[in-house]
């Protein structure tokens, strides 16, 4: 149950949005092999000037897509870059420049979610 | 001081919110035992098309109601279940389908919180 | 890497947003160290009603400002206090009580970023 929170400039969403979600969860897909109905994502288009970036570190960014990901402490961390790598890879073949990518995942357990049912209930 | 974000489809925000809010905190106090004045919530509506769902774990999901919980690593997993099960009761008696919420739990420390003046002080 | 996410009145935003934004980063390099250019800030400006808050911890809120910090499990419990310090100091110098900021603070590691190009390569 990786729950996918993505905060983009709205022209983005408005042009990419659909294209996003599906190469995103194909990306989790790959890397993570979750069931292909594990899809949890939740899009918040900003205006201009609600997304604040720099440089770091050395990046050439031009703007921002910041995806957070809340999944279960269980993936290695080499599990973890392949799913860095298979997100930028398919965003970038849609148009998304790869730096202007941000990714920052969050862990918590299996006992910190309800998804429709109580876990193992 | 959980701290409670909630992602929801305009609709059901601007019909069921202020009991949302309600009925969420209450399930919080039934089963966390936390004080009646300590309610943090966001509740941010979102357009059709920006919450994106599957059926996993094989439920019937119509739409989606998303709750984070960002709270002190303190409970135990029993508490976390019978909060999921206050949550999910309380919001199905106000006519939120329980297949449709969507809940994720986060944990952190109680140095990691700043509520209106610095714990201790 | 850092990651701000500030949810806020849409007044405080539009009278006040830029300034929030200078004064936080700040606080970040004054406390944490960071460099200049390591800024990652979302706004997310809230209506009237989606943000709920109670007194807790007896505390005199008129409103809520709420900054949720994601970085590296790497600061000491001291270090977090002085980084609260420093934001609250700096956001009160522009006209923000510090009985309506409220903050907190999650952690990650290293391996669970990507800023535009992949840790370590």
């Amino acid at each position: 149950m990786p729950l996918v929170q993505i905060d983009l400039p709205r022209s983005v969403y408005e042009q990419k949005g659909a294209q996003i979600s599906t190469e995103v969860h194909q990306a989790l897909i790959d890397s993570l092999d979750i069931p292909s109905n594990d899809k949890f994502q939740i899009f918040r288009p900003r205006e201009l000037g609600e997304l604040v970036f720099g440089t770091y570190p050395d990046v050439d960014r031009q703007t921002l897509v910041v995806l957070q990901i809340l999944m279960v402490h269980h993936y290695t961390v080499e599990l973890k870059r392949e799913m860095f790598r298979c997100i930028v890879t398919r965003l970038s073949a849609i148009g998304i420049r790869r730096e202007d990518i941000f990714v920052g995942v969050t862990e918590n357990g299996y006992e910190d979610w309800y998804a429709g049912r109580l876990y193992g209930e």
